[in-house]
């Protein structure tokens, strides 16, 4: 299914594209693929390059390990998410190597994963992050050291049948993509004042 | 100048050639670019579609608004950022509307401000993020409201002169990319067990 983003400003195919389904075929993400996707989350900025983002990555053709990940999210996520053929759980390094906290972590963190997102668009894939996971369990199973946080999930593939999902997923897999306007985000000059574009 | 991501690994155009330069040419952005920037944002995906991102867009063209959006960066960064035509100085909403925290406010701000910078290579343009800010005069001189934190800054524009800049920024300028290997971020099963791709 296309959602594209409903805008008559000109954007980038793989940004307009870009939405998170719930519906996943259990088509396998190729080896080229999935290492596309790390080298672009690699190639993101961060202050003072530090690159704070980790990924636990688990394929479903990796078996137990798959079933570990999928287990470390709130059984709401599991539902959908297990069919999906790749699991990312995502952690950032919360300090800078001299002890100070880096306030840039989750930020940084965030743009990694959109710059994989979007190279996901651009191979066909979807990619649907989740904020519902269980954050004492994946620092337990996968032996997180201490000054990381566990972020996010995300599950990864090509896309399913919408009919696959029912009741509210099936709600929420159709209902139309939406946005605030600009004016509520972008300002000039003082806060609340829209910017004049 | 150029500075393309140095990998094998095939990545799309606008994630491979985006690098933060500091020597801005003045030519303005128009203000079509400036608009897809915006749309770029607008359509990042966020935790409950909660989009809490905040921009305050300052364009040079703008005269006094201009110079006050860059006497909110620290010196250093004022030295290079003030021949750049666009600052934008970025805030997020750090709560949902319920008063709970939201724990991904920074991190979906991040992945906001990542479309917005792959939407900027697209067209040409670069953006260089800023850490250094003066958070409490971005505060007071735009009356941020309770709930709100800034995060950082960005100043885009075209490429300009690589020798308008000297000494240590030069060197800055001209230094290749470097990222930590992949084997280094994205683990499989346990934490720092490279995943095998």
């Amino acid at each position: 299914m296309k959602k594209p983003a409903i805008s008559d400003t000109p954007i980038l195919d793989q940004l307009r594209d870009r939405w998170s389904p719930r519906a996943f075929s259990n088509r396998p993400v190729p080896l080229e693929s999935l290492r596309s996707l790390m080298e672009a989350a690699r190639w993101a900025p961060s202050c003072f390059n530090v690159q704070p983002w980790r990924f636990i990555v688990a394929t479903r053709d990796g078996g137990d390990e798959f079933q570990t990940a999928l287990s470390c999210l709130v059984e709401g996520n599991q539902k959908w998410a297990q069919h999906a053929p790749l699991l990312l759980l995502v952690a950032a390094q919360m300090n800078f190597d001299d002890g100070k906290k880096n306030p840039h972590a989750f930020y940084d963190t965030g743009q990694a994963m959109a710059h994989l997102s979007v190279q996901a668009t651009a191979l066909g894939l979807f990619i649907h992050q989740m904020a519902g996971i269980v954050h004492d369990k994946i620092v337990q199973t996968y032996g997180l050291p201490d000054g990381f946080e566990t972020v996010c999930a995300a599950a990864i593939g090509y896309y399913g049948e919408t009919d696959s999902l029912d009741g509210k997923l099936h709600d929420m897999e159709v209902a139309p993509r939406a946005r605030r306007a600009l004016s509520e985000s972008f300002f000039s000059g003082a806060w609340d004042r829209p910017a004049a574009v």
